[in-house]
């Protein structure tokens, strides 16, 4: 088994005797992780109740060096994070929330509006960590590579760095929420960010009140899971 | 700590007593198990070099349900996954890519495109695992929550599950490469899926020949990680 501290050595060159020695070193995850993984995976959830416990500072920045260890398309690192602890900024944002989230109930009508209306669907008003995460389309690295077709895969690999994220909080005890009921634009000048920047994700981070294996809108009767035979498809 | 065969469990009242008892069944990640899910996010690479050896297809599909077990907007479960093992469509997919790269190669010049040159960005001709993942804006689930303001949330959660599917994939000693360098819409038409579901990655998987810590695009010199540090704002 490796050790963390040793994940310094690389440069392997690609003949075969070198590749086993590299092969010795590599961790190997075995059973007991493999389960522990999967439980993880079981029980990250969209946390929207929070305790006040504070989050110690350091925590969030070993969470966003491990989000900056995901993929991102020709290396370009587009993900730009930013902790928003000022007040005024926070209220913008939960009156941004506010407002489209009335404009959304409005759209449901009779039994499908008394359930949104019921649904808590962001914990903005006690997550004591909040982090705006953008895509920043000028990143200076990269050299463009990989997205000349599919230019989408600057977002996506921000959402990419966000996922590991979510499962590295939940390592830590720590329950992040995703906000997606905001006008990205007003987000930007809420926090006085760059207009090119494009919100990709507001979260609510802090330690959960709850927790558990299912999907809140699951336990609220509004969507339940599927069984993940539908979406596999054979070609 | 939970075993897995217990994780059906659930539907918890939010009275202090209840939370308590679930927070005595949920399960901890010690230390030791955050060292490894930090070694695992380490050794996770972007793999474009894969072994002969087939993979089971136990293992697709527990990789596959892993996935699935990732948030997505409203819980729509949009995620679409295609497991293309038809010759003539993998041969279609491998043509689509030398065509867009060769264009990509084209549009640098002097060192870069001597550089562009020399790397290998895909592992079409070898993964034995070839899946095509897809977003279905049509997905029956979810009744549109949470995506007004920010439609494309519904590509963002399939993102979510491809990240988990790319650790899940490392835990059992498999590789995963993302092709990005491929028009879409060609993918679509060579799969024969519907026109309306949106290709969001095409994803090679197989046993890795070599194992690193460090993205191939570094040490091929094209782009290197920068400090996580200045990917921080504070607001």
């Amino acid at each position: 088994m490796m050790t963390l501290s040793k994940l310094d050595f690389t440069h392997v060159k690609r003949d075969d005797a070198e590749v086993d020695m590299v092969h010795e070193q590599t961790p190997f995850f075995d059973p007991v992780f493999r389960d522990k993984f999967d439980a993880l995976v079981q029980w990250r959830r969209d946390v929207r109740r929070f305790k006040a416990d504070l989050v110690d500072a350091a925590e969030i920045d070993q969470l966003i060096a491990q989000a900056c260890l995901s993929p991102s398309v020709g290396n370009c690192q587009p993900w730009r994070f930013v902790l928003v602890n000022d007040p005024e900024m926070r209220a913008a944002v939960r009156d941004n929330f506010a407002h489209f989230n009335a404009e959304a109930l409005a759209a449901y009508s009779n039994n499908r509006a008394a359930l949104y209306a019921r649904l808590k669907l962001a914990g903005l008003e006690a997550a004591p960590v909040q982090l705006a995460v953008f895509a920043d389309p000028n990143t200076p690295y990269g050299h463009g590579l990989g997205r000349r077709t599919m230019p989408e895969m600057l977002q996506y690999s921000v959402v990419g760095a966000i996922q590991t994220l979510w499962l590295a909080a939940r390592t830590r005890g720590l329950g992040v929420g995703w906000v997606s009921i905001l006008d990205p634009e007003l987000v930007n000048e809420a926090l006085d960010v760059p207009a090119t920047w494009r919100l990709i994700a507001y979260l609510c981070v802090g330690y959960p009140l709850e927790e558990h294996t299912d999907p809140e809108l699951q336990r609220a009767g509004w969507q339940g899971r599927v069984d993940p035979a539908a979406f596999l498809f054979r070609r």
